[in-house]
């Protein structure tokens, strides 16, 4: 089996280390227990949103991290990392193919119904922003929304779909930005939900190892 | 086979028409010639992002639609439904395993970052917004950024991934309502895509019959 390698940045900021998305894969690969090296590319601290040198965006279109590679094929986008590495382990899709389908639809709910409101969200209090513009209320809104229908799912179940998966590494880690912030404080079964995942020893692994990665470095 | 069966509203406002995500669906069901039949849900005019009533909520945890039934399985998120849809067409994905990975990879961009940035900053737009606070410089240099980085790979490609896929179907829907709101008025290479992929017969086919379904409830 082609060794898989997991490209990250070499250093970055204090303010994102431990959000930075190579978590998410190291967390699928030490909950798979796949072997997996882990490989570095430069900061290139010029403006937001792009992270990389143009040498590199043949890897990753969008100049960010991570992407994995396995053998000649390059994966990019933690999501569309997450869903080929389910297809190599049961620990992190189900079998059963009603189950393993509703993992999926939550897949794409983490990342284009919630992280889509929640990462703009994040933005803005990055920037310590708070004024009550027009937009800024829908935007405030559409987060609330989402929260509130996460919230009411995640009250009757301990995982979205089946046993632990790739949904909850991705949905737990989306809703992980959103308590940094404070915006769960009307959604406990949203923080006892990231509570119970990031108690799992592959996310202390994978949060220890991002951490030691880029303290490595500075 | 069972039959595949779309959910949509039953009827919305002028405003959203011709861009409600069922008409994803239709795109891949028209490219891929599967049948299908289209069912209706009320539309609750509440408050935004919260377009069903409890009862829906079963089938689309974050009372949105579209939804696909078939058989018993419940398959709810725009992306999900295309990748679901994917499977079992190769009009809709690639066959060879490199390049089919390449086009899931650029499936989750679509959603992940390239509407991640686009979806909140068009709800700054619907607002009439346009009060350039710290937040919302940032969130159009997100979007900037990801729609600079687009633009590079478009001068040099025809389709994101082989021929026409599920990849294309969401891009060109994400950056079309993008350039609704003038927001491609730099990128060029952009532009002809969108006009490539809306100009294919399965988009025309599915933008009629959606603007029909709606004009029908009027």
């Amino acid at each position: 089996m082609p060794e898989l390698t997991l490209t990250t940045l070499a250093w970055v900021p204090k303010l994102p280390r431990g959000y930075v998305r190579d978590l998410r894969v190291r967390w699928a690969l030490e909950e798979a227990g796949l072997p997996y090296r882990v490989q570095s590319v430069p900061f290139i601290p010029s403006v937001p949103f792009r992270a990389l040198g143009a040498d590199q965006i043949a890897h990753q279109p969008f100049a960010q991290v991570p992407w994995l590679s396995d053998g000649d094929q390059t994966i990019f986008e933690s999501g569309a990392i997450l869903i080929y590495l389910g297809e190599r382990s049961t620990a992190l899709l189900p079998t059963d193919p009603y189950t393993r389908q509703q993992a999926l639809n939550w897949v794409i709910s983490a990342l284009n119904s919630v992280e889509a409101a929640s990462l703009p969200w994040s933005i803005y209090q990055f920037a310590n922003d708070i004024e009550q513009t027009p937009g800024r209320k829908h935007l405030d809104a559409f987060l609330q929304a989402r929260i509130e229908y996460t919230e009411q799912v995640l009250a009757g179940r301990e995982w979205l779909a089946g046993d632990f998966s790739i949904a909850d590494i991705l949905m737990a880690d989306v809703l992980r930005l959103v308590h940094r912030f404070d915006g769960l404080a009307e959604a406990p079964a949203c923080r006892a939900y990231v509570a119970r995942a990031t108690a799992r020893p592959a996310f202390a692994k994978a949060y220890a190892d991002q951490m030691a990665h880029f303290a490595a470095a500075d």
